[in-house]
């Protein structure tokens, strides 16, 4: 089989599943990853493990669910130690480089412990989840009383801002994601009133040209080493605010209606209730700044789009357009006003489910081509995806995902999953102290069948959708004593896959095979009234003078 | 509250939680046991969360589940990075050293690819869970065709015995685990027919009493710096067969009956049939083996109390008995027999329940001396108390037991646990595929009560016992229909366990709790119309120029 040599991993942050032209949206303008899905595979069932970005991102850069890794909400740190997408991708002779957002936090007091300096090369990785780091760009620099967000974030590029004549402490927010009115006074892009305006910035001094050229440096310089090269854009997350000439692109007669009905709101539940009951969620009722806001996240995906248009250009100019995967995804999705909601708190499709086109140019992928597969995959699919196309061994009892090459090499995989689960760590904000529950156990968990999702919520009632007759999920059973046994089924997959063993990563499937009954042959012998039951070489030891021990440790204990 | 600078940590390997005569033993002595059970408290329903050395041992050494750390069977590292007891004490300035069994498995792979060094400081505690070593001595080496069970174990123990003329390449082989027939030839401990035979050494060369001089010796030289000293003996864990004058100092009449009924042998649990239809389950219902067994076990405990004896009486010579918590216990028990079963496979009590004695030489506990507390422990509630005794901060996010020492002070603690459990990783033996469960995936888990004990078999039925009813743990229920509602009670309670945030390690409660909305005061401000929803010092920061974004990095992250 051909080689691949580069794997482009670009992300979008908070694009939604349904907003692209290949995936059927009837105004949005998306030429270039539309093309992406004619060439290759786009996977239209594909779920992130956390509608947020920080834990749903530690799940594509480990392989591995929340519940294992632990980093549940953004901001808290991945614990130094847990097994990355980098360390597969390295031992397997592939780079892993990072340029962009990955929302991660470093353990410091995990560092610390194990004396991992954050300027060493191992300190440095641990620190970045396992990137090595070409430029890290959270694409986040808001600022309020008590300070900034993220003093790291954009900071690089805020620098390039400044020195290209954008003159503030913080261009990212003067001038890329805030507009101008006719006295020329800032109107800040995180008021959706002003999603209308063009922000104060050149198009191609926006944040999203900036990382495509870091990426194009960065692809300039690499060689021909084997890298995979993760491209992780912030837009179009908010601030929904977009340069020109994308903030003009559409109009409120683009704005498809919300996915919305009213008997969501009577009788919900508490939890969707607190939701739409927020700030965000009644300002996403508002029609009229929908109408303003949803134009220009449509304009800032199409401004991604053509992102998407100017890296496979340079891949083939470069050369290297057929020896790599190119994968184009998102970290979660946008309520946009649908389900009465805005963000992504929740588990409805407009939040859980993202857009997943891969692109494989070996001769293999030649069948699938333009095709769109309806398996239930998750997000963690893609580090054994990647771990299998760099030549990596498989690592089932560390990477919890699998990988997704026979899909595209028209293989129907053996036993695909047939659920797939997501998790949102409530605890961290304070609607489950407002809940009135358990500030440390708040977790909400998603598991999802293909048409029954349910979502166990601690300490209060689930929430069931049943999308074979409510594909719009308007109407939630969790209540309805009839569903009663769909949700105790439901209930029992989640606990199955809560029992799974998946801190056992320091045991291969193989070396766990060679412990079974080793400890015999290794002296442990058990349960024996005086040795004759043994064959004779192994009795042998025990009359007269045993033979010296070898050396070498033995593989692996049997004995208690 | 007067300091404790030292903390007598003994353990002992396989040693019943009713093999005690402070227990109700009816013939067993254990004077030295019995005196630190009436200076102290003894917790009468105490649990190991595995009945297996290994994954039995990390849980005291970390204070987390096996499901937590992962190190499920023996063999199977600790993965690197986990946090130990011996991190969380010497944060808190006290030391915590290691004299005899840990059972520990170095992440060799782990290890390298954080580049711990074995010989650094870090790399060495790393690769012995935690602990600076005064001596590593698992007490196992046996022989087989295929090598050693365990190359390094005994090696030290070993050497001496070989200066002290025991000429053999195995001396723990040859002269500690075996006796001699009338011509001189060896007679292996590990062969029940054996087991009244003395050991062909010196009582005062046998293991139990060599560990205990390490550990004096440790005692002596160690100064007035505050330390956790584990003193962690191999026996009475087989092979069966004790020095002199131990080997005879109990006889047939000694042996209590087995608490087995012959309707466990009716339609068993099939798990439950392959354990008493295997090898060592069979040799234990030969009541003539249980006969030469048991008195050796007995004579064997007896040593162990001997040596608490000594242990006790050095604290005292020296001056630190006023400044010492003495804790006594053991990583699991030994079926001897008792549910037609040996060794310590499966949760009935005599495998799953330890002894716990600890002594709190503070007034604080005079109220408690000598009582008994019926409370649900777990093991890995003592990891919580010696971080508490040596005065260093909570950490329920890292460590899942809980203090003991409200019950040592005559407190009730607030709300406890009201279940424990306990896993068994059947993976790791050949019992999973013997009966046709995923080899991968053949996990135990057990749910006690303190009523029900549930043990859930992925892939079969429960098993459940109810202790109110059926304190010996004769019958079954598992499969009784009139039980259904019991048995999806406790498996709701085992499921709500295994969704517990177990590997959030780096959010503390107090960090979880500062960041919760922290972020709309730091710019994150979603969900407005025009700004004039906020508090004119927010508004201010959108209006005009904004101050310069002040430094340091943020508390810790809001807004996806």
């Amino acid at each position: 089989m051909a080689a691949i040599r580069t794997i482009l991993f670009v992300m979008f942050d908070q694009l939604r599943h349904d907003y692209l032209g290949c995936a059927g949206h009837p105004h949005l303008k998306t030429p270039h990853i539309d093309a992406l899905a004619a060439r290759g595979v786009r996977f239209a069932r594909a779920y992130v493990q956390s509608p947020i970005c920080g834990p749903s991102r530690m799940c594509f850069y480990t392989g591995r669910y929340v519940h294992s890794h632990g980093a549940s909400w953004n901001g808290v740190p991945l614990r130094a130690g847990e097994p990355t997408l980098g360390d597969h991708l390295r031992a397997a002779g592939m780079g892993c480089w990072l340029i962009g957002k990955t929302h991660m936090r470093a353990d410091a007091e995990g560092m610390a412990r194990l004396g991992l300096a954050p300027d060493s090369v191992i300190g440095a990785r641990v620190a970045e989840c396992g990137f090595d780091v070409w430029e890290r760009d959270d694409g986040m620099r808001p600022e309020g009383p008590d300070g900034c967000y993220d003093d790291r974030g954009a900071a690089s590029y805020n620098d390039w801002l400044r020195g290209r004549g954008y003159a503030s402490a913080n261009p990212w927010h003067d001038f890329a994601n805030a507009g101008r009115d006719a006295a020329g006074a800032m109107l800040s892009g995180w008021f959706m009133q002003n999603a209308q305006e063009p922000a104060a910035i050149a198009e191609k001094d926006s944040e999203t040209p900036y990382i495509t050229r870091r990426a194009t440096d960065f692809l300039d310089q690499a060689g021909d080493r084997p890298v995979c090269v993760h491209v992780s854009y912030i837009k179009p997350h908010w601030p929904y605010i977009a340069p020109p000439p994308w903030h003009a692109m559409y109009g409120p007669e683009h704005v498809v209606a919300p996915l919305r009905h009213p008997r969501e709101r009577q009788d919900p539940h508490p939890l969707h209730a607190a939701f739409m009951d927020g700030r965000v969620g009644r300002a996403f009722q508002d029609d009229a700044l929908r109408a303003r806001v949803i134009p220009a996240y449509m304009g800032l995906v199409s401004q991604c789009d053509a992102a998407v248009g100017r890296l496979v250009a340079h891949l083939q100019a470069s050369g290297r357009a057929e020896s790599t995967l190119i994968v184009v995804t998102s970290d979660h999705g946008d309520y946009l006003g649908d389900h009465w909601l805005g963000e992504k708190d929740l588990f409805h499709d407009p939040s859980v489910r993202i857009p997943l086109i891969v692109v494989d140019p070996r001769p293999e992928a030649d069948a699938t081509r333009g095709t769109v597969c309806e398996a239930l995959v998750e997000s963690l699919d893609l580090a054994a995806t990647f771990v299998e196309v760099a030549g990596g061994e498989a690592l089932p009892h560390v990477l919890e995902g699998r990988s997704l090459v026979p899909f595209l090499h028209g293989r129907a995989p053996e036993r695909w999953r047939d659920c797939v689960f997501s998790e949102y760590d409530l605890a961290l904000t304070p609607h489950a102290a407002r809940l009135g529950l358990d500030p440390m156990r708040a977790r909400l968990f998603m598991a999802f069948d293909g048409r029954w999702k349910f979502v166990h919520v601690e300490g209060m009632r689930p929430m069931l959708h049943d999308l074979a007759t409510d594909p719009g999920e308007y109407v939630d059973l969790g209540a309805s004593p009839e569903h009663g046994t769909v949700c105790e089924r439901m209930a029992a997959r989640l606990a199955e896959w809560a029992l799974r063993p998946a801190q056992r990563i320091t045991l291969s499937a193989g070396r766990a095979a060679a412990m079974r009954g080793a400890s015999l042959r290794r002296g442990v012998t058990l349960g024996l009234k005086d040795g004759s039951e043994l064959p004779a070489e192994l009795t042998a030891l025990y009359r007269g003078r045993p033979r010296p021990a070898p050396g070498g440790i033995d593989g692996g204990g049997g004995a208690p």
